[in-house]
């Protein structure tokens, strides 16, 4: 860029160590990134000269507008990434693009998808709700029904319990916050409480569990405990509003705010009633993690508490030295985010950072962290607290309880569920950034 | 529907006349619209008998995922309705079909949108803010600068200062809540406050009013005090945590949290800090609103308190007498809402309606209420109030203040804007609501 203004004299606070500023050193100080009027930062930049260039769309008519509009074509790049795109025979993933994302709620057209036998083309005419097994009074429910009980809105994450898998390596894998990263998403869910439906169907004393089903092929099944399910869990239908997409299970999906993704049954068509867990392929394989002494977490549901920076990241180069705001996203299948802090020297020191209000329950929290760069390597770091008191964990404490892998790990590899140890960024003296472990 | 599971016998408690109930009377009671399993539901809305039927989506692989995911095939009627979808030469309106949709979250693709000379196709490469007039330092911004800066996120509406215009006519036009009142939308924006930026060109104490300014084709631009500047004032660059689409402003806009939608300007070029307001087109023509007296409001920005119910709205037809969810959303330029009361009877009683949380100021809030329609004639009204104690007025109380037209007004017409009064929609004895004065 051309010349640049001054900076203004007052020094802000240091926190903690390589630059750390206190969370609200920023605001109110003069920055440095604008460019002075006439100073010549078009040349610098390949644009134009004049700040007041009248671009064609200065000049002429635009487009008609949509009846449903869609991002502008210069953010074609913000998508997701998808790791089966000719849909052979297996599972499917479509990762959040999060070092591209800012704020906590995901759009619809980014959150993360994965299916078992492509996304289903469901007539909403056509789908059923069954409630039955250990009830007084089977039921079925069609869209249309379900759209005249009461409705409870409410922001939640839903994250893979296989997220983050990358990490269970024993060399840090050189990616992106979205392919490490980018099986969780946030957004607004609408849709009738479960236990308005289970009280209308009128809960067997002795159900504890129940078996929730899908309508697309896999027909992939999970058990739940009776006791969530008339805690928070919710029929969700809507999200962000409109009718929830087909990759998040339209016409309606098991949400379980806090639980596993895989929990959250999409294209919900039945719930049974047990006394005991069904033992599905699922959670009898995928999500019973083995430990390093051999045995197994079984019905572990609850994601943990956790936190990633989106902002430094991999893919994002700081041209510079100067100022950064450090930002990033924290949640808790527990609860609400209590506190995240920031390091800047891989750990040695600690600064708090702010967290963006509404804080809400088993929700995506974003966090911001100012930061001065010297231009001296430096490793970036975030932890998260929930209101439980549960500390996102070091990975040296993750690694002693639940093991690592001695190789890039792959769906199929154990242990690769429920990661949720810090994340490091090393930033080097050219400014980029990679994944390391520290 | 077939045979029907009998509602529980206990009686929810009724608060106001035909029908409303306690807020939370459904919660925790039976409800009667499930079918049992076996009871020919299918028969009955013409699909397969079978609850667990295979449809082609249970038997066959969906699918690969999209990259950029969009809503089902069978939500295509869900869409912005378009007035100049031709794009002649005037501006252009897509509203909101806020009758479709439910929480408090307008998806991207939904987000009314109003543009004076089409949706610009701007490249962001290109596009500078500069900030200039009465300031020390005029300053000019990249997109990739002012990307540096650090950020704020805010849930909060966005209302045209015509939405609503049609109810100025003195009969009732019928038409349906998306015609009506969709022209107001609410999102999760996300970007740098206007004050920091100022703050860095320094404002010289002269400085009373700024002059933003878009860089479309019309180049439209609005007088902000500084003061709003200085309190909450936002250049936003993030929608529901993607870049704001074009029709919204991309790659970024003014944000003035509770002010009316003109002043919000997008594609923002230019801030011009001035000691006196520009009488532009817009604030003398348009937004000077014709009192009675003969007298104008001028620079009357402030939207007000102001909910209408879109559940159930015109085109959203009764089946059959029973319970229904009576839901909406409320909103006010001055902060939270405090209250939302709704009435059956056309206004002759009225129950508290609760209130999703989180309840965020300058945001929509959704409301409901649960309602026992008896099969007979019903006028529906909701009735906002603010923590400001401002209360959205009644008809006869909004019409004695501002006026209104003999004929259905157009945008052309006086008066048209800021309308806030309570809306009524009548049940007749079939189920079918339409847009009355009561």
């Amino acid at each position: 860029m051309g010349r640049r203004v001054k900076p203004q004299s007052q020094e802000p606070e240091v926190v903690a160590g390589n630059g750390l500023l206190h969370r609200r050193a920023l605001l109110g100080q003069g920055l440095i990134f604008a460019g002075a009027v006439g100073s010549g930062l078009g040349a610098a930049t390949g644009a134009a000269a004049e700040p007041l260039h009248e671009g064609p769309w200065s000049l002429n008519v635009g487009a008609p507008i949509a009846a449903y509009q869609t991002p502008s074509r210069f953010e074609a790049h913000v998508v997701r990434t998808l790791d089966n795109p000719n849909n052979v025979p297996r599972n499917s993933r479509a990762r959040t693009p999060h070092h591209l994302l800012k704020g906590i709620i995901t759009p619809n057209g980014l959150h993360f998808t994965i299916c078992h036998g492509g996304v289903p083309d469901i007539d909403p005419a056509q789908h059923r709700l069954v409630i039955h097994g250990l009830v007084k009074r089977p039921l079925v429910y069609t869209v249309e029904a379900l759209d005249r009980y009461p409705m409870v809105s409410r922001i939640g994450f839903v994250e893979c319990g296989g997220n983050s898998a990358p990490l269970f390596s024993n060399e840090p894998i050189q990616a992106n916050v979205q392919a490490l990263h980018g099986l969780a998403s946030c957004s607004e869910w609408t849709g009738v409480m479960l236990s308005t439906l289970l009280e209308e169907a009128g809960i067997d004393p002795k159900a504890k569990w129940m078996i929730a089903e899908g309508a697309d092929s896999p027909h992939l099944s999970r058990s739940v405990p009776v006791a969530k399910a008339l805690d928070d869990a919710m029929v969700a239908m809507y999200q962000n509003g409109e009718r929830i997409q087909p990759g998040q299970g339209y016409p309606m999906r098991l949400w379980l705010p806090g639980y596993e993704g895989n929990m959250n049954v999409k294209f919900l068509r039945r719930i049974k009633l047990t006394e005991e867990p069904q033992m599905s392929y699922y959670e009898s394989r995928t999500y019973s993690q083995i430990l390093p002494n051999g045995k197994a977490y079984r019905f572990y549901f609850l994601q943990g508490v956790k936190s990633f920076i989106s902002s430094p990241s991999p893919g994002l180069k700081l041209k510079e030295p100067g100022y950064y705001e450090i930002t990033g996203v924290a949640w808790s299948g527990t609860g609400r985010i209590a506190k995240v802090m920031v390091s800047a020297d891989g750990g040695k020191s600690w600064g708090e950072a702010a967290l963006q209000t509404p804080v809400l329950p088993k929700a995506f929290t974003r966090f911001r962290m100012p930061w001065r760069w010297n231009g001296e390597p430096a490793i970036l770091q975030s932890r998260a607290w929930d209101e439980g008191g549960n500390a996102q964990p070091t990975r040296a404490q993750f690694v002693a309880l639940r093991g690592q892998t001695s190789k890039p790990p792959a769906v199929t590899d154990f242990p690769s569920q429920h990661f949720n140890a810090i994340t490091s960024w090393a930033v080097n003296a050219q400014g980029e950034v990679r994944h390391v472990y520290a």
